[in-house]
């Protein structure tokens, strides 16, 4: 018998895609000015950045979200936890209309392992009900139905609130004590 | 104080747009042979069709999605609902990915109302949490979080599960009369 296993919903942006990387380097190119991560913190990615419209036009700029980096550990991560979660990647991409074939692209090239059953691309998250919710921004974590882990990024390491976790490898540590800890599924 | 709406997940294919009427128009049209809707009765639509790859090849064919037609009442019906309801379009279009952009255009152009916060594009509907589900697909029904509501179509029309509800105009009514039933909310 198949067993039901615990879901997870795994962000893109800022926690399998390394998005600050991504800002930060096209940045560089654009405006031949070299952001540091430690001018990032605690500032909102949309303001963070010099030129207030810089990340606006990035992410509306074709191309954007098809080349960014996967975030260090995400792969090895996924692969390791798909065994006994129920992985969803979730992410708020509506507002961005031709962010979402990229999108599909990217995690066809970089999370082939990932059925098209299991990603889902909306605007709010408030209707998703996993078991865990993986998200760097607070306005999805604050209201998700199930045990939240903020990923740390820059821009939300100056307040503190939800269980936070550092890297892709503090994810695997974490959740395999949570399936430890569970009872025995039948 | 702003109250909180209950939830409603809306189906698009077979929901709020009429695949039917848009498979047998396509079906004609290719290969000159009127099907009628009583021949579709209580089969698969992929398979109710006499060239079982016809819905197949049509779900696959660029236009087919930004064309079909807005189901009767529709409209009429969520302008009317969403004063009342937080409504979700939900669609599990990651299986054909060329629809998700006609998806969203089809949106754009019959429901400007709705914002792209309250659309998903999902494989599974499994971890979608509403208070209500109207869907055209048991599959989608069986397991869902809310009170499912079948919306009649030809191939779901033989199997009896779930309130089923024929028209529009009869969801409004349902609608209605389960929001009048609701506690006051506050």
């Amino acid at each position: 018998m198949k067993t039901k296993k615990p879901t997870i919903a795994i962000d893109m942006d800022g926690v399998i895609a390394d998005t600050e990387t991504h800002f930060i380097n096209w940045y560089a190119r654009d405006y031949g000015v070299l952001v540091t991560r430690e001018e990032l913190i605690g500032k909102p990615e949309s303001e963070a950045f010099p030129d207030k419209q810089a990340v606006w036009k990035f992410v509306n700029a074709p191309g954007f979200f098809r080349t960014v980096p996967v975030m260090p550990g995400a792969i090895a991560a996924l692969k390791a936890l798909i065994d006994d979660f129920e992985i969803y990647i979730v992410s708020a991409a509506m507002e961005f209309p031709q962010s979402l074939s990229e999108k599909q692209a990217w995690l066809g090239e970089h999370f082939p392992f990932i059925s098209w059953k299991n990603i889902i691309f909306c605007g709010d998250k408030s209707v998703i009900a996993t078991d865990y919710m993986i998200d760097d921004h607070f306005k999805n974590l604050d209201f998700c139905k199930g045990k939240p882990i903020l990923f740390h990024a820059a821009h939300n390491s100056t307040t503190e609130r939800h269980f936070r976790i550092h890297s892709w490898e503090e994810v695997q540590t974490f959740l395999k004590q949570e399936l430890e800890a569970m009872p025995a599924l039948s």
